[in-house]
C-alpha cells in the first residue's frame, strides 16, 4: 500500500518509519524542508507540497494528516480539497476535536476517518493506540497502514461514525489528567509523609504485581529515577489542558458527572497563577476572627 | 445571677461584658493580671486565681470557660475540681473536640455545658450563636447568662447531650470553609474574567436582596471595600484548619461524602507549600509525551 | 416614569407591581390573556401585543422584558424592533447567557440593558438584587425603575458594560450552587451523625449570630421546619443545572479553578440518574479481589 | 528455608503454594481444619494449632500471617508470643493500619515485619507486590521467601522501619480508589455520550498502547467483556473503603490535600445510602424560587 503522509513532526515521523517497516511505500510532506529530506533518506519519496503529494499518489489516495489540531488541519484539507473524490480516504491523526472531525467528514469528498493517537513519542518502539471514527469501508481499507502504526491488530479499532475516534481520545486524555494527579496525590502524600522514602523503590514495587501497576506507574519509576524521590527542580506548573478542558465540556453537555477529571484540570489551572479565593480566605478569616492577615 | 469567667481574651471579654450589661455580675479570672483588671474596671470583681474565683462564687457556681481549647481546659478543669459539686454547672465556651467534652463532662462533679460560640468578635456588638450540649436542668438555669451573651433567646438552643453543642459548632466550622471558598470561587472568576468589575460594588448589589446574601457576604464586601477588588497585598495563604479538620474526620466515620468542605479544607493545604502532585504532572508530561519540564 | 413590561409571569408580575407601587405608570403584556387582565386590575394598562405595548408608550420608550431565557427573548425583541430607536431603552430582566445579551445589545436599536435579578418570588416584599449591563446614560435614566424593583439604591448596580449583568449574575448562581451543596454537606452530617437534632432548631440558632448565617440558612430553617428534621419525602433528585453549567464553562474558558461549583453541579447531574461510574467500581472490585459482586 | 504460615484463606494458601513451588517447605495452620487439609495435600505440614505450629517450626522461626487485619493479627501474636524470641521473624502480610504495626512490633520479642500485599487472586500466576516496612536484617533473611511470593526481585522491597510497608500500601489503596473512579468517570461519559460504542473494544484499544494502560483497566476490559457495555445488572453500589478512609485520614494528619483520592471515597460512601444534602437542595429551590418540589 501507498500512504501519503502530510506533517513530519515527531509523530508524524514515526507513523512514516513504522509504514516503511511494515513495507509500505510512502510519500511524505512538511513546509519544513528539512523534515521532508530526513524522511527521504529514511526512504520515503519527498513531495514539495500538499499538491504535489497528492498528485504522487494517484486514484486511490491514503492520506495521513500528523499537523497540529486546528487551522493546519482545515489548511491540508483545503489544499487537499480539488485533488480528493470519493475514492480516497484521508485520515487525521493529530488531537482534533470531535465536533471538528465531524464538520470535515462532512465537507470533504473523500472518505474521512478522524483517528485519536495514543502513546506519545514512546510508540516508535512498541506501536500506539488508534480509536478510529468515520466509514467502515474506508477503515477496513486502511487496517494494513494502522497495523503497521498500532501496536498490533488489537492496537487500532473502528470505535463508530465521524467523530468517535477523536470523541474517545478525548476521552482518554480527561481519564489521563485525574491518573496523573491521583498518582500524584499518593507520592505526594509519601513525600510529605511519616517515613523517608526512597521514591523510585516505591514505583518499581508497584509495577511489579500491584493492583495500581500502569504504564503511568512506569512513567513515574523513571521520573524517580532521573530526578531522585524529591523531583530535583522540577517546578510546580503543568501546561496543557485543551484536551481535558473539551472532556469537562462534553460532560457538562451530557450531564455527566466528573469531579475528579475537573478536579485534575483545575489543578493544572491552579499550578498556573495565585489563586484568588485563598486570598479572600485569609482576609474573611479576619473579618470574622480577628485572625491576622497574611500579606506579601 | 452571679457567673464566674475564666479567660479574658477577646471573646471572654465579650462575655463579661455582655453579661454585665444584662444586669449580672460577674468574677473574673485571667492568668494575665492585666485583662483582670480591665474587666474590674469595667464592673467583674477580680480574682487571683482559679481558685479565688471559685471560692468568690460561693455554693451553686455557675463558670464560663473561655480558653483555648485542649490542655488550658483541662488545666483549668483541674485547679476547679475541688471546688465543684453536683450543684455546680461548668460552661466550656471554647472550641474544644467534642470528644474531648464528652470525656470531661464524665469526668467533672459539675453539671458540664459544652458551648459552641459562633460570630466572632462582632459578636460583642450583636451576640454570639451557641449551641449547648449537656443536661437539660444545667441549661435551663443558665438560660439568662445565654440570654445575655447570644443575639437573644433565638440564638442560643440545647442541641442534645453532652458533646453535642461542640459537636454542632464543629460542622458549623466545615460548612464555614466551605462557604467560603465558594464565594472565593465566584469572586476569582469575576476577578480574572472578562469584564473589570468592580467587586465592592457586586458584593453590596448581592447583599441587597440577591439569594446568595449572608454575613460573610458583607465580609467579602467590607474587605474589598478595604482592601480594592484586587485584595492589594493580601497573600495566598490561608491560616488554621482545625475544624475543618474535625468535620471530615467525622464524616469519614460516619461515611458521610463531604467534597465541598474536603474540598476547602484541602484548598488551605495547598495555599501552605507547593504541591508534589503537579511537580510530578510536569515531569510526566515529559514521559509521556516530550512536553518541557518547567524548572525551577 | 412610563414602563411597559413584556412577560407577566411569577416574577414579571412582581416587577408590575413594584413599579406601580412606587408610582410609575406601567403598561403591561403577556401572551397569557388573564395575566393581562389581573394586571389591570392591579392598575396597569393593558396591551393586546406587544406592537400595541409599543404604541402606547410613545416616544422614549422604556421596556422591560420579564420572559423565559432563550428564543422567548429574541422573538420579543423582533416583535419590537420596528418600533424601536436609540431613545428607547430595553431591559432584559431575565436568565439570559451574557453573550446572547452582548450579541442582543448590538443588533438593537435601543439602549440595551442586561439585568441579572436575584431574590425569587421573596423579592416582592424585600426587592430584587439587580445586576445590570449596558449604557450607563440608560442605566442613569431607568434608576427610578430600579429604585422600585429592587431593595433599594444598594440594591441595584451597573456592572459594566454589555453583558456584565447577566456574566455576574451568571457567577451569582454558580455560587448559589455550591452555598446549597455546603449547607447540605453540613446538615447531611448532623443528620447522620452521632446525635438525634432537631435541625431547625440548629439553623434557627445558627441564623442568630453565626458566622454562617444567611438567607439561604434562613430557608433551610423554614425547610425543616415544614418538613421536619428527615426532610418527610422530599425526594433525592435535583432539577436545574444550566446557569451553573454556564458558569463552569467559563471557569473552563478563564482557565479558573472552581472545584466546589463543579462538584455542586455535578451532584445535581448525579442525583439525576445512576452513576455507571460505581457500576465499574463494584465490577472492578472483584476483578482484583474477587470481592462479590452487588447485583440489582 | 522453613516458614510457618497461619492463615490459609484465597491469600495465605497462595502464598504456600508460591513458596513450595519455589522449593521451600511450609507448616500450614488455620482455624479452618480442611483448609489445612487442603494445604497438606499440596505438600505443606499440618499443625493443629498456632502452638503446634510454633512448636514444629524449630529454632530461627519465620512465620508468615495471612489473617483479616485487627483483632485476628493480635490473637496470633498473643498466642504466638510465649514461643518467639529475638531470633525469630514474623511478617504480616496482611491489610493491617500502620500503626498497630509500630504498635506490634515494639510489643513482640521476633523481629516484626509489616508486609503490604498487592495483586490479589491473580497473584497465584504472576505474584504479588510486597511492600515491607521493619529492620533490614529481618528482611534480607527473609528475602528467597519474598522472591517466592512476589512477582520476583523487583515484586518486593524494604521501605523503612516499622510500619512503613503497611504505610505505603494503605496509600496504594487510595490511588487505586482514585484510579477507578478516573477510569468510571471516563467510561461512564462514553456509556451516557454521544456514540453508541462498544466499551470492551475501547478498554482493548487503550491497553494495546495508549498512555492510560494499566492492569486495572484490563480488568475494565474483562469486565466489559463478561458483563457488555451498558455492565448488565451490576448494581451500583461500591462496598469497602477502610483502607482508602485510612489514606484521607492520615491526608488530614499530614495536612496533604488529595480531592481526587476523597472525591472516589466519597463517591463509594454515597453509592450506600440517599444524600440528604440533595434533598436539602431540592426543597430550597422551591424556597428561593418556588420550583416545584420532587417528592417521594
Amino acid at each position: 500500500m501507498q500512504l501519503g503522509v502530510v506533517g513530519l513532526g515527531r509523530m508524524g515521523r514515526i507513523v512514516v518509519d513504522r509504514v516503511l517497516d511494515a513495507g509500505h511505500d510512502v510519500v511524505a510532506f512538511d513546509i519544513d524542508e528539512e523534515s521532508v529530506a530526513a524522511a527521504a533518506d529514511a526512504g520515503a519519496e519527498p513531495a514539495d507540497s500538499v499538491a504535489d503529494l497528492a498528485e504522487r499518489l494517484g486514484a486511490d489516495k491514503r492520506i495521513w494528516l500528523m499537523v497540529p489540531a486546528g487551522d493546519a488541519v482545515d489548511a491540508a484539507l483545503e489544499e487537499l480539497g480539488p485533488h480528493l473524490d470519493g475514492d480516497d480516504v484521508v485520515v487525521d491523526g493529530g488531537n482534533s476535536h470531535f465536533e471538528d472531525s465531524v464538520r470535515r467528514a462532512e465537507a470533504t469528498d473523500a472518505a474521512y476517518l478522524d483517528c485519536g493517537t495514543s502513546g506519545g513519542p514512546a510508540g516508535a518502539d512498541v506501536g500506539f493506540s488508534l480509536m478510529i471514527g468515520g466509514p467502515e469501508a474506508a477503515y477496513d481499507e486502511l487496517v494494513p497502514v494502522f497495523d503497521a502504526v498500532a501496536t498490533g491488530p488489537d492496537g487500532h479499532a473502528r470505535m463508530g461514525p465521524a467523530g468517535s475516534g477523536h470523541y474517545v481520545k478525548m476521552v482518554h486524555n480527561g481519564v489521563e489528567y485525574a491518573l496523573m494527579q491521583a498518582y500524584g496525590e499518593g507520592f505526594e502524600l509519601l513525600f510529605e509523609g511519616r517515613y523517608d522514602l526512597d521514591l523510585e523503590a516505591v514505583a518499581r514495587t508497584w509495577n511489579n504485581g500491584a493492583v495500581i501497576r500502569s504504564w503511568l506507574l512506569e512513567l513515574c519509576e523513571e521520573a524517580f529515577r532521573e530526578e531522585g524521590s524529591d523531583l530535583g527542580d522540577v517546578a510546580d506548573h503543568v501546561a496543557g489542558g485543551s484536551t481535558g478542558t473539551w472532556t469537562v465540556q462534553e460532560a457538562l453537555a451530557q450531564e455527566v458527572p466528573v469531579p475528579l477529571i475537573h478536579g485534575a484540570l483545575a489543578e493544572r489551572f491552579a499550578s498556573r497563577r495565585g489563586r484568588f479565593s485563598r486570598r479572600l480566605a485569609n482576609r474573611l478569616r479576619y473579618g470574622f476572627g480577628r485572625h491576622e492577615v497574611a500579606r506579601r
